[in-house]
């Protein structure tokens, strides 16, 4: 059944769907609070056993990701030409891998990082919440 | 001159690369803080006159916006097959337009809205900081 939200027109994605979209990988954005202000940021990410993965380096981000520890990520896909396209929110909690054996996956699974820098810290994010909306196609 | 981020590896934009870039308009990613956690959604929008503008239907998501007024919005192009690319980020107040003048100049630069249902307000982010980064291209 789809689900159409009657005040947007954009079509609700089911829990099954969002995560099958989540798990091809790839870049998304995070957002969190910092100061108060929310700030946001492009992420190579994994996503598997219900939790997203990122890298980052030390600093503000992740002391803020983990003392506020709510946490938004966002992935889409847009196609401006035909006017299609979905995105997939996860809301949750956010805490740096400190497990040797999760640890060891995600540096088999990851690949390389973006940035040049030095980023040694593994980033989880437990999803409080997950949503997604998707553009229905237009009637022809 | 480049300025490379000791830390994080990343080349720094300058304030005019920045908007050369926003002003491109398309597609971009805000975020708001609604009941103290950070929300992302993407949104069409445009950049002229120092100031970002989209579209957005009435409820909480205008409501977190306007009441909290600080809000954060990022484009970036991020290429993962070449290791390449870049993102800006401007964080400010949002307000809703109410301007007749502008209201009528943006709806004539404006592409449609993506979503089918209505839209009819436009806010306005007027920035307070404006950054960007680039990835280094790799050696060769």
């Amino acid at each position: 059944m789809t689900m159409i939200d009657g005040r947007t027109g954009l079509e609700k994605l089911g829990h099954q769907a969002c995560w099958e979209l989540l798990e091809r990988g790839g870049v998304g954005r995070v957002a969190v609070s910092i100061d108060g202000s929310p700030q946001i940021f492009p992420v190579n990410y994994l996503a598997f056993d219900n939790a997203v993965y990122f890298r980052s380096a030390p600093g503000a981000k992740v002391r803020a990701l983990v003392n506020d520890r709510r946490v938004a990520f966002e992935i889409d896909e847009i196609d401006t030409a035909r006017r299609t396209g979905w995105s997939v929110q996860v809301t949750g909690r956010a805490e740096v891998v400190t497990d040797l054996g999760l640890l060891r996956e995600l540096n088999a699974r990851a690949l390389m990082p973006w940035a040049p820098g030095v980023k040694p810290l593994w980033v989880r994010l437990s999803p409080v919440a997950v949503t997604g909306r998707r553009l229905p196609q237009p009637r022809r």
